[in-house]
């Protein structure tokens, strides 16, 4: 298999020497490696809640992100908690699936997946359930690459004094999320979205007291958030093997955010591929699935022609083919496909992009009208 | 920190052609990595249960082997079911922990920890509990290095007609385990042990059907073995993220076990590695902490010398200044350090160890007397 790169929600294309960090072994319990481990975490902190140091504690997990999430409503929900599960795409779902799976007290609100949450949808929900204690919603639904919008949300529930928790998974590291002023308590990520780091290790960014409070609450021993916490605080170990090479790439991808200028200059690189991209796709004839008032820079959902004679499962391989990886659409209510705009990708591998797809519809016989 | 010689239990040392493997960057949901993944999942099942590639399945898991422990314990007893934890070290007590915070009930059978688990041992566990329907110990314990007789205790569980549920955590890939032969219904282990992997992917090898006819039993999403079979039985996707770079570490790492020779010449490695390592710290003056008749081949507990001056820190800090790592104790019980046998390790990188300890004995101005 040739290297590809990967226009995805992540994995995603990482730099040459993001992945040369892993080129050698380290002991996980030597004194090197966990020093690399604390100042990963110290950066974390300083990039979602800067002056804060001590006041919030970033906690390390291996696995997928999910497992993250997972981590946080299972070590951070009391017994009388009553969790509301904000829902408009796929991510937000697997929210509700978790709460379910762990019995958690909780509610829904579904809002449609080609819609955001509103401020007020939020508050109609929090007003019929006056028992909800902690609120998730996820940032950025990649299912569709909505942006949620954060700050107007996190209003509410700050000022009903309640607890926040939110997947900012395919947004942190370039969009700005400044916990404390945002009153958020959880921030949910992992590294190898926008801190173009490679997959296997997800965190959470929280004030340390609170969580540390949430002691003997965790329903899992390898998702006990807590434990996991206060092993890293003493000695800057895991509790259980880490991913070793996968932490090296993820110092290495941090010192590059920061040389790359740090969250603005990454958001603005992404916001810059999105255009791009959403301008050739356009002038190639595609359309996208949202308005661009409510499109975030990370993922872009476009909808599959109409043209005969297009199938997506020809397109996707004749790209492939060409070394260009894009991703499936995962709405059931629509026929789309997905286009990342993130990760070591840049405005001219937009271009070079559409380009090759412009290459493949001709290939394909498909003449598309460019509204 | 340059690289390093890690005589540790995992993460180890690996060869330069498994890490080069992580060098590129794949799509998640590619067909080309997941046909990488379906020979993985094939060629596991092949080691552990030659001729039934399908009765049996391997489940891939991102993260540390302990999730893959937890999975298992959460995946597969039911709510009528009675789980034996076998408990002779760190990682037996580790499993009760788990049982506990799900819990599942369960009974324990503990064996002091210099000791290996004998089938009497067992017998009278069970007898005096006839309740019991799943029974759950660690192969190799790493605590110490002790090799718990796997087929004479299976043989127990299997006149019984019980579940069993083995840890070969650290023994999988060098020691021959034959799951249908044994009568073992669940295998776990993970990809940075004896199978030269890196971190961050651990495994369940167990007959499909059985493991399947657990559905709905999970207590988590995350660590839910049976919807992580049916996915990748599906189309050979992980559900979440997998760690793709540790994924083609590991089909390199299978390749490169199978050109060794397989288990047998990679067990018959270690096995030398390991009486090179005993012999040489013999003659150094040092003392093995379990007879020879229960140690495994895999890591050697050592106690530390009552010689004046000998902290074992500072014996630490000048090996590895020297480039070679070592391992603390987990013992309560003795003062004691270990060394792994395991990984890109040949009997020429064990005398060059104990050579270095004897240069380092001789700075610390510590003049030991060999037995």
């Amino acid at each position: 298999m040739s290297s590809q790169r990967l226009y995805t929600p992540g994995p995603l294309t990482t730099s040459p020497t993001v992945r040369a960090a892993m080129m050698r072994d380290v002991g996980s319990r030597d004194v090197e490696f966990t020093s690399i481990i604390q100042t990963i975490r110290a950066t974390l902190v300083d990039m979602a809640a800067p002056g804060h140091p001590d006041l919030y504690a970033a906690v390390l997990l291996p696995g997928s992100g999910t497992y993250a999430i997972e981590a946080t409503l299972g070590s951070c929900l009391p017994q009388t908690g009553v969790l509301l599960v904000v829902i408009n795409g796929a991510y937000g779902e697997r929210m509700r699936q978790i709460a379910e799976r762990l019995h958690l007290t909780h509610v829904v609100l579904r809002v449609p997946e080609h819609l955001t949450v509103e401020p007020a949808d939020l508050r109609a929900a929090l007003d019929a359930h006056p028992n909800v204690t902690h609120v998730a919603f996820v940032h950025c639904e990649t299912t569709t690459g909505l942006l949620n919008p954060l700050a107007a949300l996190a209003q509410v529930t700050s000022d009903r004094r309640l607890v926040l928790i939110v997947d900012a998974m395919s947004s942190f590291g370039a969009l700005p999320i400044n916990l404390p002023k945002l009153d958020v308590h959880y921030l949910v990520a992992s590294s190898n979205k926008c801190l173009e780091g490679v997959p296997g290790l997800s965190f959470v960014i929280a004030q340390r007291q609170p969580l540390l409070a949430c002691k003997g609450l965790a329903r899992s021993v390898s998702l006990d958030l807590v434990a996991q916490l206060q092993a890293l605080d003493t000695d800057g170990q895991f509790r259980f093997t880490p991913p070793t090479h996968v932490v090296l790439a993820l110092a290495q991808a941090l010192a590059e955010l920061h040389e790359e200028g740090g969250v603005a200059a990454r958001g603005a690189r992404y916001a810059c591929n999105q255009r791009r991209l959403v301008d050739d796709m356009r002038a190639a004839g595609f359309e996208t699935y949202l308005p661009a008032e409510l499109q975030g820079p990370i993922i872009t959902t476009f909808r599959n022609p109409a043209a005969a004679g297009f199938d997506f499962e020809q397109f996707y391989q004749r790209l492939h083919a060409r070394g260009f990886v894009i991703y499936p659409g995962k709405l059931t209510v629509a026929s789309t496909f997905r286009i990342g705009s993130i990760g070591q990708l840049f405005e001219a591998d937009m271009s070079a992009l559409v380009e090759n797809i412009n290459a493949v519809l001709r290939e394909m016989d498909i003449e598309l009208q460019p509204a």
